[in-house]
């Protein structure tokens, strides 16, 4: 049976003070949480039908409540809920700042929308991108509802929140070169791409801040098939474009795969 | 004064079914709106803010209200309601055959989440694909929260519902080539890709069914950095798999770009 207290605590994890203060996230949905179970996450307690526990992996949870579809109604955060949910520790990633120098790395400058952000989780994800850096103004990523658009990659992309433009200038000078989208930037597809650097994408409405921007060493662009700006959008979505980017910069090695 | 029955008929225009028997369907929010005025779109009626009116185009509406912010409150689908709305006539575009055979064109099979359809819209407005035709169950293009993602792209993108069997059969026997995306598709960075092509675009959750697949010629496939299942995602977001194959298609003409 599932008591109160543990409903109100799944409850309370929608709201980031709580995530803090318990140190816990919700990881919810028979897939994610059959994929939590196998992933080295601590989960504090699972909460699943007598059928999920049958089929999912053991893993290693501290609690295991079987409970009724009625509880689990009682316990889910979603607007159909399944049959499991897992209240996890949140994970403490050491950052290691020499990975930066062998690898793309994503940094995002204050995104807000929690779709947009599970989403670049899963283009990470696709790409093989280990590691993200946000300003800590970007929409958290234990919010559930990123949780629940990244479709798993949360379990394998780590997301570190730091002062940016600290990190940005550190980069500068150990000559880790960066990227980021602007208007009068150079057209991506004619670019020579590395294959280390950072990526930097920004907000939805603003895109990249102006004290990130000075920082920035290579601008590009992505350009549109007609420059009449009657003739088309005036912009892509930040997670379209950052699709685009990052095929771009796999693009050599990618082409590699005779599949 | 915007009269109760004109407000009841905004709130109708949520829907499929009265959008329809209408014939009409709704614009809002002040780029939108004004984007509108501009275009040639029918607009039946302009309801909108003093300060909006001598500001946006002049256009030619059959009707123009000026409202005040409480009254545009209330006929608003928005959460956060702007100076304008416009209740516009839906298009009736005229579908050309053969221009399929020199150009871009998106082909939906399913799409049923306007955010999505919204994106896939912007997508196409930005590589200049001007054509879209979707099946009789994809999401309906004139839903207020399509137009609201479209960013404006749904007044230069034209949609046309149909039976899309019978189109990319048609396609087939005009020797118009077909893509869509499988699991087990050729490397699409690999491929040597045409200018004029249909591209597939599958449901969310199900992809390409069954019966289109039958008839694509072309199989491709965005491969992720690593094959190893437990590794990455198990996809991507549909409007991300589609921004990344469009700009493949379009990579050539656009690398011409020396901006």
């Amino acid at each position: 049976m599932v008591s109160k207290n543990k409903i109100k605590l799944i409850h309370s994890l929608e709201y980031k003070k709580y995530r803090v203060s318990e140190n816990l996230f919700l990881a919810e949905g028979n897939k994610l949480v059959a994929e939590a179970l196998s992933s080295d996450l601590h989960i504090v307690a699972l909460i699943c039908t007598h059928e999920f526990r049958q089929d999912a992996p053991i893993g290693n949870p501290d609690e295991t409540i079987i409970a009724s579809k009625e509880e689990i109604r009682q316990c889910s955060l979603l607007k159909n809920p399944q049959q499991a949910l897992a209240i996890c520790e949140l994970p403490a990633w050491p950052f290691d700042f020499v990975q930066l120098k062998n690898n793309l790395t994503l940094i995002l400058d204050g995104i807000q929308d929690p779709g947009n952000m599970g989403t670049i989780l899963r283009i990470a994800d696709w790409f093989g991108i280990k590691t993200i850096c946000a300003s800590e103004n970007t929409v958290d990523v234990f919010n559930p509802k990123v949780v629940q658009a990244s479709m798993g990659a949360i379990l394998r992309v780590k997301v570190f929140y730091t002062d940016i433009i600290d990190l940005i200038r550190k980069a500068n000078s150990s000559m880790i070169p960066t990227y980021g989208a602007f208007l009068n930037g150079s057209n991506l597809y004619r670019e020579q791409l590395p294959e280390a650097a950072l990526i930097v994408v920004g907000n939805e409405g603003q895109g990249i801040s102006e004290e990130i921007e000075k920082e920035i060493t290579n601008r590009i662009f992505i350009p549109p098939l007609s420059f009449n700006p009657g003739e088309r959008s005036e912009s892509l979505n930040v997670s379209v474009a950052t699709a685009i980017i990052c095929s771009e910069f796999r693009r050599a090695k990618l082409s590699g795969y005779s599949k």
